[in-house]
């Protein structure tokens, strides 16, 4: 089977999560900035915070079906899975949020980062075991971005029974991390010169 | 017509149905493990059995157009009809999930299953009746998966009248049927050795 | 420019707006059959009327755009015109519900009507004025259809002046006569015996 | 990497925020023109303006992408950087609609408007890096109108200083100015022959 609408299917998912997430933004109360800042100025934040997150799992996923155009029952199984745990993005930033990042909901959030970073792992090893995914070992390499992350993730969930909200620390190193574009996918296109067709 | 355009949009409404069940699940109020599982635990199964549903819809309807490319105005809304019942469920979920799995509530949400597998049968049919759709009875075969749900949700309503919430077992149990990948469509396609054209 | 953005951009406009209608139903209060025709019966149907509404204009849609592969800046505007007033159809349909088919309301309702089959007519003349759209006419014919639908409108309005509910009949009306598949871009593709190019 | 993905990406983000901007349009309490209008009146006019701005960056988006067809990761960031600003509109739309043009608001409108064009001025950065976006300059000139716009909304901005609701006739005379087609990429791919595969 080909990938494109799975792709197709997987940016709509993504397009709205990363969308209605505003819809929690609720209009401040007040006309003034004291009442933005009250009202909205932590949403925004977390937000902004899901906002890259859902955007780095779409670019990351752009780049993966980049590299494969076939794909089996399982990989489309592997994808719903991880558009489930991105799908749960909204209500735990929002859970998060109204509870100005108290410990539980901090928790919580991490353990929805970790759900979608394992999923996306599976995703990957599912695509690896397809004759036309071979290649993605060497295109991905050791994966050291992904590792990173699942341990950063780890240790923020550890931070919060120190001091709750330090826990969002290294949420936010993670998304930094990988706001610099990744060029490996780039630079084996342009080794082989062309878009594989699998 | 081809059928592209048909997958699309379907792709979208299938995609916003999967995504604005998010909506239903509201931040719990307070900030503890108690007020997670009270405010939302039984919603978030709720969420994750309809999100199933919908992820098997998509499935089915991505393998059932892998082997058509052409369709004409029946078939359009034959599958409108189809996405009509799918469209509801965010509604009949979210009844029976403030109802706590009572019993009209319950039997709501099977009508509402029974009523999107009537409708998957019949855009079934009406891709059939098509030249470029012969071959769909050589490739799903008796179809017993389907027969067997319709019969399981009418089991999940029946049972409803005895202790309501031991209804919504059938109905899991056709999503772990359904979850366990289809090689049908991939068998016919390696044997065939491309994507037909119809 | 081609047309298969402006495609894929409608489609997810439409799918949108025929699936968020689903959030203006809410969950009943109670857990009977009564409690559901109560609070949700009626919104039920007009949720339904809706539903087929946007189900015309994206066949219609579909089946304008099968003819026409190549468009410019006016006919994007022209769409975007059309997707303005089906854009309402939501906040129509719900304040007409809410109001349990009042007199403004329903004549409210109606004017969305009127206003997105003119935007439709529009559209079409945009698509004519184009060198691949001249064969549009041959096509369509007359559009008696497109026609009868303004008149009947215009005939629901006045008819809202006498009892406000029974101006939903011809409403009604023009939604079934629309659900009769249209086969006339279907006869000349055969005719033509393949998609044209523009 | 190609941009088709990124395209549909950015259609389906944008067909969601044109779209929910309507869920802030509730339903007036009563059945009365006078209700309509006191109700819904502004809010419908604000959707009214928000839509065609977010028209205008769908339409330039489209033309802009006509004349690339590869993209790379900065690319994808710089176009994600976009979607980001335009998904802010329901929520600035919806305070400055609440709070009836007052001062504030109005500005947080206004920086929500130059936060987009000035991102939009860094996608095209971004594309004209790139050796199959070379000629974009050649395509779009000197980009007066897109200088222009953002020279507007600053003075929006500080006319909100003498008068709150007088800010908001720049930004209408913003969409007025875009409203006209451009025809500059028409021309261009006529002059060319076809669409470059850059």
């Amino acid at each position: 089977m080909q990938s494109s609408r799975l792709e197709a299917f997987s940016d709509g998912v993504l397009a709205i999560i990363i969308t209605i997430m505003v819809l929690e933004l609720h209009a401040p109360d007040g006309p003034t900035l004291h009442d933005l800042w009250k009202g909205a100025g932590q949403s925004l934040l977390t937000y902004l915070l899901s906002f890259v997150y859902v955007g780095i799992y779409w670019n990351n996923h752009h780049h993966l079906f980049q590299v494969v155009s076939r794909v089996d029952g399982l990989v489309l199984w592997a994808n719903l899975h991880l558009l489930f745990w991105l799908s749960l993005y909204p209500f735990t930033t929002s859970w998060m949020d109204a509870q100005d990042l108290a410990r539980v909901p901090t928790i919580a959030y991490g353990v929805n980062l970790i759900g979608a970073a394992i999923a996306y792992s599976l995703l990957v090893l599912a695509i690896r075991r397809l004759p036309s995914g071979a290649h993605i070992g060497e295109v991905f390499g050791s994966d050291w971005k992904g590792k990173t992350s699942i341990a950063l993730y780890a240790v923020g969930i550890a931070l919060t029974f120190v001091v709750p909200w330090v826990g969002v620390v290294p949420y936010v190193a993670v998304a930094l991390l990988w706001l610099i574009p990744d060029r490996r996918v780039e630079r084996w296109l342009q080794r082989h010169d062309q878009v594989p067709t699998g």
